[in-house]
């Protein structure tokens, strides 16, 4: 590994597919040699297609300017600027006595929602945005961009099995809250006198069935004019400002 | 004028030339036939650049497809298919007795935040979206996808001058309430039992000075974690709903 104006390289062959492969979400961009070409590099260009990974062809002076006089072995990886968080660690460290909430966001795709949502919750006070490493939109340059900077304001932790977190947040004394068309009660009746952890879903399909069982109560937002469903970083919103109305107060 | 499967067209040079003149957030995209080249359409493509406005160069035939037989002199622009009102007669019918709510954007130049504004405001039940002619992203295809359908649920309503326009909706009998960092009150302590305008302001610069002056109130949306602006469709969701579970109850 290798660091060089405040941005994280890695190199070779080897380390880079097996980054792809246990955590692409964490390689921003990938560059290649001009001159190497066929089927040494075919794995890796699969893999960063699949994992929408910008791959750029470029000069091996480039390369060199990147991470300096390594055996480079003609491919470097820039690893993605945000810190995460390993839930477990996280979840060591959280202190529930101030009632705070966190978001849990299920297969939201577009890295743009992501972005968005940081950057609300981070205004909003809302203590962590746990994001799912699998089916989820990587934190990568788009998120930060569109978080306006605020992403690094805000804890973001990655989570393995998005039920199986619930469990574990449930035990350390979180409610879960769901936010479903179909939902118990309108957001408004929101109470915050506990640790809240509220499931956001994507905009197509909501909150996946199965996820949905493992909340103790799901939320609603009213809607007019036939309007099926909001963009997820609007409900993510209302969620999050419905929260600090109340908490602040 | 001519219309085929539903979508509007105009056509010839003269028509293209005054409409991009005085309403090109009216043009979807320009058609120009592949063999007209030259000074005769150099103002149209050079409007259509400043406009953001698509051209494409086809064959003769497939003007011929979208417009049949008229002299088209090569050159076909279609015709946004959002409706929109104009201020003048939209105030003439607009009823205040139900306390209703309007947003007025100023200044919001990314057709993806209109087209989320409006889907949201057509789910709170906002009574009108009022969207100037200058300065504003057009009300375009990218607006209609990005309100994934809704554009067409909300009246949208344009405005020759904003300003004027906030007098002439004062006469009406309406509230003018800014929104603004550094607002009066908190977004929360907002009061409902009056007809309300709300002004939204873009993303960087928030409402213009001028306009602030002639808001009746204005209102914040109280941050934590040193962020400084939310994004422009987030502020919209947050004023919009503040006033539907407010007016709704």
């Amino acid at each position: 590994m290798s660091t060089s104006n405040e941005n994280v390289y890695i190199y070779g062959r080897n380390p880079i597919i097996e980054t792809l492969r246990d955590e692409a979400e964490r390689i921003e961009k990938i560059f290649v040699r001009n001159s190497l070409r066929g089927a040494s590099i075919q794995p890796i260009l699969e893999a960063a297609s699949q994992h929408r990974i910008p791959v750029s062809h470029v000069p091996g002076n480039r390369l060199y300017e990147l991470v300096g006089s390594v055996n480079d072995q003609g491919i470097v990886a820039l690893m993605s600027s945000v810190l995460y968080q390993e839930f477990e660690e996280w979840l060591d460290t959280i202190e529930t006595d101030h009632y705070p909430a966190v978001l849990l966001l299920d297969e939201i795709t577009d890295p743009h929602n992501v972005g968005a949502i940081l950057r609300t919750a981070a205004a909003a006070g809302i203590e962590a945005v746990l994001v799912p490493k699998h089916r989820q939109a990587p934190i990568n340059a788009t998120v930060f961009k569109t978080s306006a900077g605020t992403a690094g304001r805000i804890p973001i932790v990655r989570v393995g099995n998005l039920n199986q977190s619930i469990m574990q947040l449930k035990d350390e004394g979180f409610w879960i809250a769901g936010l479903d068309m179909e939902g118990d009660k309108p957001l408004w009746e929101l109470q915050v006198d506990r640790p809240l952890a509220f499931v956001i879903g994507s905009e197509g399909k909501g909150v996946r069935q199965k996820t949905l069982e493992h909340c103790d109560y799901t939320f609603s937002i009213p809607m007019h004019n036939r309007v099926e469903s909001l963009n997820a970083s609007v409900s993510a919103a209302l969620v999050s400002y419905e929260w600090q109305r109340k908490h602040d107060r």
